[in-house]
């Protein structure tokens, strides 16, 4: 391939360093798709004979029906997918096939290959997230009303729903998706045509090869849209925060499972059992994603540093780009379809959520804000008021609204009888509902605006 | 702060742990901005009197006055900025400033003044992306004839110009600029009302102080509004793409100025010497910018790995998300600065561009093409024949353009005179043409684009 | 400083970029040592003359004083540490001053600053991991006895005992301080002498500078001793594995102190409130040290990445090698205080813990080795028996020892009385005596081990 | 393999996430010679009988014939390669096969196998870098005197000779061997008989079946053992670190081969062409290498990340350790085999060295110190006279030594024409006879001497 110019062969090692078709192999159906889309515009431009740019179609489209039929032979000395479909395609048509590589070089057919398979591996995601969104959907649904502990600093702090904590991963995972769409938006033009890096002087139509593609337009600059690799680190950016949210759910439903939680019961689908110890019944799954969510970061991290301090325009540090994106996509993808498995399949124990929030004198915050709201006591003095109530229920052994009213009122004397009605769990959560807040109607309205947005899309 | 329910006082080392005024401090202005919209809302939703709201308002004017003449007096008894205000509102207003916490938690209170700074970060990094960008447009307009070598793995590969080169990085840069735009549209919305997780009882307007504070609507979800950093790190993505960038463009000045290159000198107002040796003449400002990207990245990791595996809601864990942004905010902003300055002052040297572009053989693949083109060879035939060419000008010792028709043809028979004219670096440049590609013509458009681009926004 | 060759001086955002003086300022004192020892041994060497030697020796020794009384006037325009020290150097003493630079640069001269800074930082870190160590034994000791859940997966695996669950992070800790050993090792070579990266022609002692400093040997390669950053990561590796020890202790903490699992008590001084929620005891320290293991791996990619692909000998890209590693050191040494404190003063809850251990059929175990011990039952067998067992437990809502005689016989005849005596978890975890193992004795064996470990250092 | 409590199997996804036999077959020959030494013990302390573990001993023998003929048949449903070989020497021998997992659990089993792969993968690593360094001292040796530029800030700096720059590299790779041999000395104690977490009530002999592996003792603490993968994050940082230096050799060969430098040639075995441009001879290895050090460093973040808050012991994140690992020690072992056969390889051009050090006034250090040598000015103002001579020969446009005396005259009077005999570059190298210097001389001692300690080994 690299012509004339080469008497000797490469080393042996350098043969293993360079070869790139054991990872590339993954791009033949864009490479394919952007040959064809090139050969015909070459064809239609006149820089190739009808009959060259036919014939060149229809030889592609065999390679293309070859290997998605597993006759892809893999050999080290033709490097990439590149040239192995340039060669299988020179055996099926002779000497035409030399032609396709009119006006374009590996930079910028390379770069347009693996912009069409991120592209798609965005399209793969939305679909990955949306199913996990409407699986959250359905089981904050069902739980609009179930009480739990809601944690800070896995203190139980105040009661919330199940249901509105739930609901609190489906907006990280719409930020996920708009993260996810605003990389497809910003790398949706085609380096075809930029060549090595200067253009070419064959009078091609970018515009053309763009649409035929699916991207918006052509690159705008040939230097940058053979360097810019910048649509493969959106890409993993948008995987990796989506990974570190399923690994907070991830972490959640570990310590959910878990004997002194016992707020689930993982079901056998989801469990995994012990060599040893014959009683475990192990969140591997979750776990899994919780782990996977560190290698996701560590590819970010392997693509962020490969790019430092490379001058322009092509150089080959980039073909290390592909590992680090095929692996993020596939954790990824694996990790989003356990995790909607896992949700839709988790045995809820909603009377085990119930006694934990009400243990832990969830309840301060109601008795604090009563007294702000109803006797207007400034919070930060009504605050202090109810932290000695729970010093006093914690001496006497009881949950808060075990104290007697007389008890509460040797605290404060402007605690009347209707704030001992503030201080159940159920109270607590009904009263919080401000926007965006846990009472049980604000959940049902977000899963109502949730479905519409969905099915808005 | 904490109220009746705390007997002994913090450890030292747990004071030294906890306080963050040292860093949060730089949040004074967001914090009293916040607090106002709050308490405006307060009092008008009745919450409050319109006496203690007025006078909280005009508390904290007096407070934000007071900082701004640098009069705050650090405490770490008081742990954070948010209770340093509030601490001061108090010796100012008394009583009544135990009524501004009504209503919300500093779960709340700190995310919604984390994301104003942010926001407002993400508008001083698009200022200075704009800056940057007008002095690579001045300078690209300035040589958009120039001819230099474009290099692909620093090998030079064909002739480019250097208008047409540095245009490329502002393509980087209008996608850090999209990318920075993303986040911010993303990250707009408001916290405040999510009390410490769950929502208030309170009847609080959130629109309001969304509102009041440019944000386009409340949070959605109060358990995912005070334990959600993704717009920090969505900030520090988007700093360390830009900062990649211009660690590219530093590793490019540092080989221009480097005495084999010869491409650039630099002004003494961006060099630096040796304290040993007298002959030195450092780019030290582009090491610094490239040496910042590092850093960048590692805060974005920092912020990365903060994120992973944490249970809802709120964790003490987020209040390390301050140090990681800031830093990286500033490296930031001095390395476009910095960046700016010597773009604008570089001294480039085209004459050693030139010849550099013309060595090399640099316009083979224009032989290659020319074959392709005119004598209809097929282009992979016409790349060997090419690559003879530059064999035989190497053991001629000669450009080659140096070769004579007679030479050439004894290579290929099909080479003629017209070929020749193709094999200066300035007809190589010059045809070019395609849509993006390095022909001056072109340039001079994309630099027009450009502004037009730039003035519209 | 740079002398001669420059006409125009620095631009301000060059100057601020590039001015490190506010950062560097904390390398004083190794600065000082440094350049003593220098002065001392171009002195010995005859290279100055006595006079200026010893006036230089005694005006250094001036300079630390009044920096150490806080007098060091920060001034941009001296750049950095090194020039403040030499500029009031020669206010003190005069042009002598001058002659201090002889035979040396400031990238030898920084190189050994900083490693003797490092290597200080060393020393500190081990204290710090020898005093958590002694707090572990402390407790442990303690609690040699005391039954706790052992958990894989999160999940009651088999009961283990508190103090040798502590012992498991001692362990962690001497694999640490070996880490932290091996690096000062090998970075204890002195750079002094390397000059600007070619060595001097002066004769000098690098000898007789290293020993005057503490390193083992002058480094033997000049371009090596200014390029090599490697002892900052070599510190930051060691660093951040520490931090992750912690992490995983802190998250047991912040774990154990949930209302759910109970196993600890946090007292006042080691937890704080909520400005909202009367109720809480927040575990914020545990939180801010897992917190910072973020940051310090965050530092340590910095400078991995900081490196990368960096030509020799020195670039100004490794001024940017010192925040991170203040950074890092600041946050180690507060996260190492902390934690010792808090184990210190942690309130073990036995009685959670032995409940929780009792819970979850947790000594099935037992039953599958009784089996396979006693009734010669192939080990694979006997789990399914004991397996089977766990379902009857569940099944009967008991735990596993609350089954009778006849119900375990039911699942498998060969199960005898004696089996039974193995199902308590008092029986387990004194059955466990393979070395390493949980069983008390070897508990104190260990701790009785790690001891004179201790003393012998 | 989980036994008698699970009723339903795995769901498809949670089979497709959590079966791990297609990354950790590459274990294979470790964990049969860890179960080969686990059962000989068994059998010696009289757990097993002498037939049983001579039975097991035989039939391990044979699936490891069996696997290394390839004869390995992957089975998700059996999910790692433990269960592989069980599985098959449960055909092979039958039920007492079910005898072999007594007194282990797959935690203790898995820690071990990946520990020796760790180890041999060290040992790997060693002779990659002793390799690469045998290369370095040959081409050193044959450059002892060849003088080049010695670049600071990749400015022309001073004279140094290429013998002393390769050397350089040779001290990183000394340091990366200690690196390697520290983290092999750390590692080796052996998990096995810590069992699930707590250890074992059989009476094993730990200390026998880590003497067969090889081991120098067994973990101290059976909760650490399973929990640890130091090892690993150890391994990581030394591969990192070497990664990194190999990338700063890298980037100077590019640097090298560059048209502009043309220090180098690089033969055509290590050279490839483009598919476009027929003049191209690209430095693809070593861009390779340097790409390469980014994907280790994110291996090495990826593991530091999926230890961060972890809970003891156990936790099936840790499956996800074995990915990164295998990728890194893969790439790094390619990137030094490329390494050691480029520098083998490499042409290099000493007159273009040569005539690049004599460019650039690279000996007005010599001056500088000549004049505090010789005519006892103090080195600041040394300095200052010869950044003088400098601006004077630049604007006589000749190089420094091109300067008459009577112009070095004018500049300061104590010049004499002793001094002119410093400014050849050779003079220059050949005065730097410091320890570790530049001079012909000290090259080839140290040369010398690492030598003598290579043999030493």
């Amino acid at each position: 391939m690299w012509g004339g110019r080469f008497a000797g062969g490469p080393a042996a090692v350098m043969r293993a360093i360079n070869a790139s078709i054991a990872v590339d192999k993954r791009l033949w159906r864009e490479d394919i798709a952007a040959s064809r889309a090139h050969a015909a515009m070459l064809g239609a431009q006149g820089i190739l004979s009808g009959e060259d740019a036919a014939a060149i179609g229809r030889g592609l489209a065999k390679v293309a029906d070859e290997i998605g039929a597993g006759k892809l032979v893999e050999d080290p000395a033709l490097e990439d997918i590149h040239m192995h479909v340039e060669h299988r395609l020179t055996e099926l048509i002779g000497p035409a096939a030399g032609r396709l590589h009119t006006a374009r070089s590996r930079n910028d057919q390379v770069a347009t290959d693996f912009k069409l398979w991120v592209r798609g591996a965005i399209d793969e995601a939305l679909a990955g997230i949306d199913a996990l969104e409407d699986v959250l959907l359905v089981r904050a649904d069902e739980h609009a009303d179930t009480v739990m502990p809601g944690f800070t600093h896995l203190q139980s702090g105040q009661p919330v729903t199940l249901g509105h904590h739930l609901l609190a991963y489906r907006e990280m995972l719409v930020r996920d998706k708009s993260r996810f769409a605003d990389a497809r938006k910003r790398m949706n033009e085609c380096p075809l045509g930029s060549a090595a890096l200067a253009g070419t002087g064959f009078p091609v139509d970018r515009t053309a090869t763009a649409r035929a593609l699916g991207f918006e337009r052509p690159n705008a600059n040939s230097i940058d849209a053979v360097s810019d690799r910048d649509f493969a680190i959106d890409y993993l950016h948008a995987a990796a925060l989506t990974a570190l949210h399923l690994s907070r759910l991830a972490e959640e439903i570990v310590l959910w499972a878990s004997q002194p939680f016992g707020f689930v019961r993982l079901p056998d689908a989801w469990s995994t059992g012990s060599s040893i110890m014959p009683n475990k019944r192990n969140p591997d799954a979750a776990e899994l994603v919780r782990g996977h969510s560190a290698r996701i970061v560590g590819d970010l991290v392997a693509l962020l540093i490969l790019l430092k301090g490379l001058p322009l325009a092509y150089a080959k540090d980039l073909q290390d780009d592909k590992p680090p994106l095929f692996d993020a996509h596939d954790l990824l993808g694996l990790s989003l379809a356990a995790m909607a498995g896992m949700i839709a399949d988790l045995d809820f124990v909603p009377e085990r959520m119930r006694a934990a929030a009400a243990a832990g004198h969830a309840t301060a915050t109601d008795l604090a804000d009563w007294l702000a709201r109803v006797a207007d006591v400034p919070f930060r003095e009504a605050h202090n008021i109810a932290g000695r109530a729970v010093v006093a229920a914690e001496q006497a052994g009881k949950p808060l609204d075990g104290l007697s009213l007389a008890q509460l009122q040797a605290i404060d004397g402007r605690i009347t009888k209707h704030a001992l009605s503030c201080l159940s769990v159920e109270a607590s959560v009904a009263s919080r509902t401000s926007a965006g807040g846990t009472a049980p109607a604000r959940v049902r309205e977000a899963i109502a605006a949730a479905r519409a947005a969905r099915s808005d899309r």
